[in-house]
């Protein structure tokens, strides 16, 4: 049994030979997502449909494979037994691979002022909220008010908060300036505040650097070694200070899914599971975790980072790992079944013909990276509809400056 | 100043002269939405942002005109002012374009068992709760539950229930029948309920039984003259006999939107007000109202219908009417000030291939009426990005038979 359809769970259930035993795929949604372009659909870039896919509609060519949507409750790894929404399923193998949520470190209630961003709901949410902030400032007549309106503060300088503050500020000087009468989106504030003295910290010091200058040059604020005290409706406070922001997103933290504490086995402090070389649990050789909610240094001492191809590789792992398993009766040597993760390389995107790439001792950054990572996400984006649907818009935004969906949808209006 | 940014008063705001007079164009939506493809957004044919245009955008190059997204909360013709939401606007010349909204006929409380759809996230709601219940009947093992979850009902055979039943079947059928394990989709009951002894009765006869054969072809179960007496969760009562169904869609009542009842002038009994022949309303010569919230009857004895085309060419009638008054300082003589509809043509489309059109004298049905059906929409849907991305996705699904966009979204997922 999979739980989850992310990445992880996903590339196990396509690998795995299911004619070798039942396979079941449990996800709380129908669709996956390719999380690596949410933040396009958070920024009017693309719909929601084009980045997701039914995932009844993936695996549908897989025999003896079955997909539920379903939210997992708990999981009882000595019983073999997962409770769902509605009822209860049991398993002779297990692979958790339900990611991770946004963490706020403890602050909870912050959540609701500066959402975060995991799923098409969320992307939607962060878009309406954007947008119903310049509406907003269009028909305030306070100027101080109206700065507040159009200042986005985006909270944490990874991939995420990088890409965002980027497309804001872009969306704001390139497409929405030609939209409003009574205010300019060109004097909008991008705001990125990152706790560390670099952003996108996990690239070379130079490539970070490189980043951070191209994000200055959009037009992005960015704010390093600054810390979020507090966060209130329309309201930030940076190391004590406070400042008030029509748009508030929270991109810091990343957090395992809390099914993890509820397994009894050994989590780090983000809560993810800490796993043996091989992916399984430390004690249930028959449980697996692979993806944003495992913690692993592999054999060669890499620590296994939470990325798309981080849980991929490892879902392939543990498909090997358990085809061999059943057909053979047991596990191969501890050397084969050991998990090594190859790093093929690590790109973020900042905004138009910006963007840094990283392959190998390959330092690249500009338009260069930019191509590189455009042509990435659209061979690994799932579905042939969509590739061709997100290729058209991309080349329709690039000549025309327009976005096809800033479209402000949900009731939640304000 | 326009009130509604839907056919009519874009159309008026498009054709207005804006240099004559400072235009301001009032919407509750921050975008202009395609309402006769809004069906395909409820069945997973296309995504939200592909028929639906940001207002603004649409008006950017229009002088002097400015752009408000805000509600209408009432309307005082003697001051000459607008209640908006956030604060008050006044007028010299006024048009209503509020358009309908989903009446239950005194029934209000069947809404929250059977939505309508009038907007997007009417249609991301319908989409909702047709997959949800193709999801719960998957995992139900109940047989007469499962029946019950597979079992949609639409009611009312007008164009827009006809076009839901239609689709819902093809997508049961054609679509989703490969994608479930424990159901067979193509088993999936759909009923189309209609009081009256026919359906898309504002067709002639010979189209409207053609319509019927295709709709019964397709496998709907059309009930003619069946009234709905009552509707609960998942259950609605047909001629008193109770019937459960999974999927309950409202598409009986249309009426005018409720602001009408607030202006202390004659309305009919859906609330449409009864308009002079030059579309302005009795004793309020510099009030107009247009499309379908307005009810007329013609110069030529035609009653002008509650259809795109009426509302478009009552808001070009207005637009050309108010510059002369601007210019002249008078109205033109009241034969040439008379509106009149001009009948372009009507037509309906029931699925793939199946599809009725009158042009005059000419009466289509099959293919042909399709082919022209698909060719219309496309020229007539707003926005270049819009039109080239539902018309890919229209020849990939008639390619695959697929359908990109069955995605489940929102928070509300019972």
């Amino acid at each position: 049994m999979v739980l989850g359809a992310g990445f992880g769970g996903l590339t196990f259930a396509k690998d795995f030979p299911s004619h070798m035993a039942r396979v079941t795929v449990v996800d709380q949604q129908n669709h996956h997502v390719f999380q690596p372009l949410l933040y396009q659909v958070a920024t009017a870039g693309l719909s929601a449909p084009d980045i997701a896919q039914p995932i009844r509609s993936i695996l549908r060519d897989k025999p003896n494979l079955t997909v539920l949507m379903a939210g997992v409750k708990s999981i009882d790894l000595a019983a073999r037994r997962v409770e769902l929404d509605h009822g209860t399923l049991e398993f002779d193998y297990l692979v958790i691979a339900l990611g991770g949520q946004t963490s706020y470190f403890g602050h909870d209630e912050w959540e609701q002022f500066a959402p975060g961003l995991k799923t098409l709901d969320d992307a939607v949410r962060l878009r309406r909220n954007m947008l119903l902030a310049y509406e907003q400032a269009e028909v305030e007549t306070d100027l101080r008010k109206r700065e507040e309106l159009m200042t986005t503060v985006v909270v944490g300088g990874g991939p995420t908060g990088v890409e965002l503050a980027g497309s804001f500020a872009e969306l704001a000087r390139t497409v929405l300036y030609r939209d409003f009468d009574h205010i300019d989106p060109r004097q909008a504030r991008i705001l990125l505040v990152e706790g560390s003295p670099n952003i996108l910290s996990g690239f070379p010091a130079d490539l970070s650097a490189s980043a951070l200058r191209q994000l200055t040059k959009l037009g992005v604020e960015v704010k390093l070694n600054t810390r979020v005290t507090a966060i209130r409706a329309g309201e930030v406070e940076l190391d004590g200070v406070p400042l008030r922001a029509g748009n508030l997103v929270w991109a810091a933290g990343v957090g395992a899914s809390p099914v993890t504490r509820s397994l009894g086995v050994e989590t780090d402090r983000a809560g993810r599971i800490k796993v043996l070389p091989d992916l399984s649990l430390p004690g249930h050789p028959h449980v697996f975790a692979i993806g944003d909610l495992a913690a692993l240094t592999d054999a060669k001492g890499v620590v296994v980072p939470g990325v798309a191809q981080g849980a991929m590789q490892g879902g392939a792992h543990v498909a090997k790992l358990l085809a061999y398993d059943i057909a053979v009766g047991d596990r191969p040597p501890a050397q084969r079944a050991a998990f090594a993760y190859w790093d093929k390389g690590n790109m973020a995107t900042i905004g138009r013909s910006k963007a840094i790439a990283q392959v190998g001792r390959l330092h690249l950054s500009g338009i260069l990276a930019w191509g590189m990572w455009l042509a990435i996400h659209l061979v690994f984006l799932v579905g042939l509809r969509n590739r061709i649907s997100v290729f058209l818009q991309w080349i329709y935004a690039y000549f025309t400056y327009r976005r096809g969906a800033r479209i402000i949808m949900g009731e939640d209006r304000r």
